[in-house]
């Protein structure tokens, strides 16, 4: 039986990325379809018509929205290359770390990285103590899935890939060896993987995007 | 071999309840540990550090914390009565409306019913777009998981046992028959269940609770 994958998304989102990381691992041909976020597709919002945002997969015709639900549904379709760990306390403890990093970490960094002043200040106070929890959790590992990449690599991927890019265009330096040997070895290892290597967002744009998005805040700061 | 099943729990919290409903369709014995939490016990801040609230759930010793991923933990742990449905679209799609509803329903019915002013006004508007979707996903329906309740009917079982309080508490009507026919049938299916009748938190006791809510709200408002 022919399937049908379509995957709706933007070039930049750290949300699509990590489903790429799936279809790719798992071996899923699919359609990549660009959305234009500023003028988004009538299928975008019929498939996600409560968020209205990336990525959407289309599974013959069904369509998943969220990309942790999204990375469960590649999880449980298609058997090849498990992401979650089978043990259902270690997938528990995968499904916690995951929903903390996308909780608390990624708008932390964020916010830490491309903002300004006093909310800038705190976001770094609160980046710098989620990302301890996160270097403890790959201690004496080499992925958080142990010696290949698992579902809770694919969730914190952006940071392996964005991070550099931010400090490039911000001048900010976060995460260094000092504190985080763990998690820049991480980086470099998940970065060195071949199937990274090969799919990831094109690091001149991305550090163009962010240096417009600072300039933007500062911008505003002082008007 | 004995298991030993642990709940760490408040009488009053909706994310309590839905892990209680869930042990007890599964037929797991455990043991009730009624936390305080303004003096929060060390077990409590050694199994949850992070968020360092309840339920927590310590299975043979094991911690598992955050109420959606211990239901999962639950689930794929005892197999008599699934919650989730086998079908992945499916799962996915209890997935979304678990994440939508402890996302956005919850923290909007929180606030239009015990807020004030400005930001009440604004939360009930968005309670009132948010209990639509519910209403639709409901059509045609008994209850979320089709003639017996699942994953989503426990996810949104606090909605049943406190909205009837809620209303109570504060005199605000915002489920009525005209808008949301529906969820008031499954409020009422829901909560004739032996197995709710007999596990709730006290009707009179939650009243004083959420009265002292809206009054410590409203002295708040006129200082």
């Amino acid at each position: 039986m022919g399937e049908e994958v379509k995957l709706l998304k933007t070039w930049s989102s750290p949300f699509v990325w990590r489903v790429v990381w799936a279809l790719k691992l798992k071996g899923v041909e699919y359609v990549s379809v660009e959305e234009d976020l500023s003028n988004k597709s009538p299928l975008l919002l019929q498939c996600n018509p409560i968020y209205k945002r990336v990525p959407v997969l289309i599974h013959n015709g069904k369509s998943i929205a969220e990309s942790l639900i999204i990375l469960e549904y590649i999880d449980g379709t298609w058997n090849s290359y498990p992401l979650l760990p089978e043990d259902p306390h270690d997938k528990a403890t995968s499904r916690f770390w995951a929903k903390f990093a996308d909780d608390k970490v990624l708008p932390s960094v964020w916010v830490a990285y491309l903002k300004q002043g006093k909310e800038q200040e705190e976001a770094t106070v609160s980046a710098l103590e989620n990302l301890k929890y996160i270097e403890q959790e790959l201690r004496g590992k080499k992925f958080f899935g142990g010696e290949s990449i698992g579902f809770l690599d694919l969730v914190l991927g952006w940071l392996a890939i964005y991070v550099n890019v931010l400090e490039d265009a911000t001048g900010l330096n976060m995460i260094t060896q000092d504190t985080f040997p763990c998690l820049l070895e991480w980086i470099q290892s998940f970065t060195d993987l071949p199937l990274i290597q090969e799919n990831h967002p094109p690091k001149d744009k991305l550090i163009t995007k962010f240096q417009v998005l600072v300039e933007s805040y500062t911008a505003k700061n002082a008007s």
